[in-house]
């Protein structure tokens, strides 16, 4: 309670330092003290766990995923699933953005001819035109269509990467976060499929509470367009890194407010514990994860 | 969506006029102009919608509705739905509060024996502990723990109060507002039992933009308690009324502020197109609801 609180009633524009996370032994799920051959750096602090060696990780790695393989990890909710080429996601027609979406990285998607010069941002047909973000609402915002899945996470195939420009795959976001430290945490993801088997990454807007004057907490953002499409306080990125055998699951998660952020501060200072990430999204990450790491979980998916 | 921003941008108090809406007619769904016989008083600008004469009104009146007959006009969404003895609720997990509560409200459920007094405000277990609201999270903020479906209007069985106590049928609501103008609304829904042989109600929460001295559109509410239990800035109540046989089915929707609302302002006054409490909600009411008119639909259910 006491990381949450941290968390919620931090001023847009802190940075969130990164709690000492607990680690997680596979089979079992039960809590145990940080082993110190692993608690070195950055991987200290953030929770690991094992998985058997039963995790089918050549059917990830070939071909483009399929909703149930890119699902290994779980749904965070179950609320307005839409599956794309490149990306899974839960759309919220309250905000018109996305609450999650999740993709897979591996070379198969990083590599590939896809060129974004052929690529529009487009209205989700699929949303009720009543909770439908258009283009329209982000003109004059001042704010970027921010991508959740990333598009040059997505060059194994034109489709793929078209679909990333889906309005439900978008919220608005400063555009210096965007064309930059944001940016640079999409690297990253990228980067780290050099050191993995799989990396998966889970993206969402978070609306975060801050004490104003009269020492209460309140939530407050702004809406854009017509349509009011919800201007996220902050963003989440979880990444689920694979590696490979029976090495286990890697989980890093990182909260950057939705503003102006010198990308000379480190991309580790924006760690923060994932019950926190969890508790202000009103989404479920680690359950599904302990489920995956099951032998049987696995095996099945 | 000259609607929609006319409800959006209002200032938290204002009092919200109901404007013409088109009358539909079934089967067909086709919009058609408003019918003078009926076009008389308030009831000349709600939609109308008649429904066949294979409405199966006696099944409903008969003992506790089960959750298929009570959500026979629909779903205004799918997540995280509860079905209660009194009611069928949809949780939202970021809010801490419910997205809406549906309850049929006769004579077989406003009178009875259960007693209040026998009840007590609980948490919902079958909630994740992250995202559900305690007693605790509303002690001391000076807000009352809010019905959505009503006490009173589950008086046939203990059990069917009792479960209207649950917080997740529960919103932070200013007490003046809950104990005078809110409870008009509740009692008139329940003298409407005497006019209709069946009376639908969904209630739930609103964020609603209001303009800033910046001249831009901002969503901002309180949160309460150690879980952060959003205080909405409005609330909504939808009242599906059922004339039995050919008459068909009338709606009325009603939004009210979350603050002291004089109760001499006829609730008329709060009157609001349903259109704009489906934009502002993320929900979907009239296209269920128009399908539940269709013959095949009413006759299934």
């Amino acid at each position: 309670m006491r990381v949450w609180r941290t968390l919620a009633t931090l001023s847009l524009g802190a940075v969130l330092g990164a709690s000492a996370s607990c680690l997680w032994r596979l089979p079992g799920g039960e809590q145990q003290e940080e082993d110190e051959e692993e608690a070195v750096g950055l991987l200290a602090r953030v929770p690991l766990i094992p998985v058997p060696s039963v995790h089918a990780a050549s059917e990830l790695t070939l071909g483009r995923p399929s909703g149930a393989a890119l699902m290994k990890y779980g749904f965070p909710s179950l609320s307005n699933v839409h599956t794309r080429e490149s990306y899974v996601s839960s759309y919220d027609p309250r905000t018109r953005t996305p609450a999650w979406v999740i993709e897979r990285l591996g070379g198969d998607t990083l590599l590939g001819t896809a060129d974004r010069k052929r690529c529009d941002f487009k209205e989700d047909d699929s949303v009720h035109v009543f909770h439908r973000a258009t283009n329209a609402d982000y003109k004059g915002s001042g704010l970027d269509r921010g991508h959740m899945a990333a598009a040059a996470n997505h060059k194994g195939s034109q489709k793929a990467m078209d679909d990333t420009f889906y309005l439900t795959n978008v919220a608005p976001q400063n555009p210096h976060l965007n064309q930059n430290a944001w940016n640079n945490l999409e690297k990253l993801c990228r980067s780290l499929t050099k050191r993995y088997a799989n990396v998966y990454v889970c993206t969402g807007p978070l609306y975060l509470p801050r004490q104003e004057a009269d020492g209460k907490l309140y939530v407050r953002y702004q809406v854009v367009g017509g349509n009011h499409v919800a201007v996220p306080t902050h963003f989440f990125k979880i990444l689920i890194l694979e590696r490979g055998g029976q090495d286990g699951v890697e989980l890093r998660s990182y909260v950057l407010p939705n503003q102006p952020v010198d990308d000379k501060i480190p991309l580790e200072r924006f760690l923060v514990p994932i019950e926190s990430i969890e508790r202000a999204s009103g989404l479920l990450f680690v359950p599904n994860i302990v489920r995956a790491g099951s032998g049987a979980a696995i095996a099945g998916k």
